[in-house]
């Protein structure tokens, strides 16, 4: 099944401990997207400007992401700048200028309305909201958000929460929105206003995956080199949902199974600046992390 | 198989944003010995002064845990006061009375000296170094530390870390020792001095424990009340080494089943101040938790 995914693709100055891209390919829809065609069909919605090299498309096409709803708009396209410490955990925001995303209206083309698998990547709720009206029935809406949104438009950000399956959200903002310390609670409140699944992610201490009756921990891979956390978490939410659109399995067990793909590929992501990593990454090499997963979290069950 | 603990019986002050406990019984040779008394028997030793009351020695003789080596001092008891906000991971030392610490000379019982299991709690390394010498053969010797003796005794504490089998530290102290911003560098630095299985607490984001070629991450316990988060790494500690203690299991697998049984322990213990919790803990509540521990960090493995 494919998936349609709408937030930005961008150009991003990032500085790390390790080094520093300048200008790079970013954004949440492009890292949502690269991830998820290693296991789904993808269909990006997004604006660039009139500086959006074609290099960058033909990557996209390169992984088969339909570009169809990709509108190129006179002006700038979106760039973020940011910083991270040796804490790799948390971006500190240099500077934004959002460029054409600021009179972004996206319009859908008509070949990705009958998408059974959507994501609102990060992206003014506003729009996450036009979009999913324009998709006639899908079968499992996800979305992400941001503490920017959190602060300037909660009442937007609260009827898209009201409509989605699941909220993938970073820990952070999962209590800046609840105004809850504790994360259990927090969770519990964000599922209260509608939707099934609430997916904490963490940074590298991993992830957690609530329902109103289920709670499910994975870890972050531990890695000896993280080289750029930028786009982590719309790379664990590509794998996550690209691997749940492939299988269409829907039970905890396939939600779980989804949750460490997403793992993986952020894991992998992390390795080294922008998409480079993505760019030459094997599916095998995909699998045999999968199975890393399953070694450094297994323990045996009660034997007495 | 019997365990040996060395460390503090304190009186604890302590405020959270859920309650305030004042003078209650503390200290990591207390929490430590409580917990593991669930899986083992165990052998204390540390020092207290002349308020210490009679109630707290039966309340550890209750526990079955063996006291010949609880020396009673003149003056007062080790006093440590803290303070937690919303963020349980980490404490806020207000005050730390040392009293009749600061004279202790660990002497131990001869019935204490064939120990298999010694635990090396946090306190000052020459005293863990002291204690570790009067220990004849034992099998397996861990032992914690805290960012007071790194950077007040470097070279004591780096004598300890080359002599134990397993160092148990926290996540930012590790850091601090090694200087190393990565977990999985800073943790292969501290088994190159010469252990052979690091055990990194990481508060609410459970634990990670790593040998020369292995690496498990075990999850805490998703709680939605957390009360008093004060000895839960001791308590972790006593579980984790008591359950050894039990089994006699050295395996990785052995090992993987008490950091669980560990994150069981101290998943109690912050449900309520001092080790109230502990004083009603029946064991078949603790098999319930490990098996929830499964449940929460179970998924399959690839299928196809």
């Amino acid at each position: 099944m494919s998936i349609v995914v709408v937030g930005t693709v961008a150009f991003d100055t990032v500085e790390t401990p390790f080094g520093r891209g300048e200008n790079v390919l970013g954004g949440s829809a492009t890292y949502f997207s690269t991830s998820a065609s290693f296991f789904t069909d993808v269909s990006l919605v997004a604006v660039v400007g009139e500086d959006f090299p074609e290099e960058h498309v033909t990557f996209l096409h390169s992984r088969t992401i339909d570009t169809t709803g990709l509108q190129r708009s006179p002006g700038k396209t979106f760039h973020w700048s940011g910083r991270y410490g040796f804490d790799l955990n948390e971006a500190q925001t240099l500077d934004t200028q959002l460029n054409v995303l600021m009179d972004f209206r996206p319009n859908l083309p008509e070949s990705y309305r009958d998408a059974e698998y959507l994501f609102l990547a990060n992206i003014d709720p506003d729009l996450q909201m036009n979009v999913l009206e324009q998709v006639r029935k899908p079968k499992l809406v996800a979305c992400d958000t941001m503490n920017f949104w959190i602060s300037s438009k909660p009442d937007a950000l609260r009827k898209v929460l009201q409509k989605v399956d699941i909220v993938v959200i970073n820990e952070g903002e999962a209590r800046q929105f609840t105004g809850e310390s504790n994360l259990v609670k927090a969770a519990r409140q964000i599922i209260s206003l509608g939707c099934k699944r609430v997916v904490v992610k963490r940074g590298e201490y991993g992830v957690l995956m609530f329902t109103a009756d289920t709670i499910f921990a994975a870890p972050a891979y531990p890695l000896e080199e993280v080289f750029d956390p930028t786009g982590a978490g719309d790379t664990f939410a590509g794998g996550f949902m690209g691997y749940l659109a492939n299988t269409g399995d829907l039970s905890e067990e396939g939600f779980r199974q989804a949750i460490i793909y997403g793992s993986v590929m952020a894991s992998f992501n992390v390795e080294d600046f922008s998409l480079n990593r993505m760019k030459c990454l094997e599916y095998s090499e995909i699998q045999t992390r999968y199975r890393s997963f399953k070694g450094l979290t297994h323990f045996e069950d009660i034997t007495y």
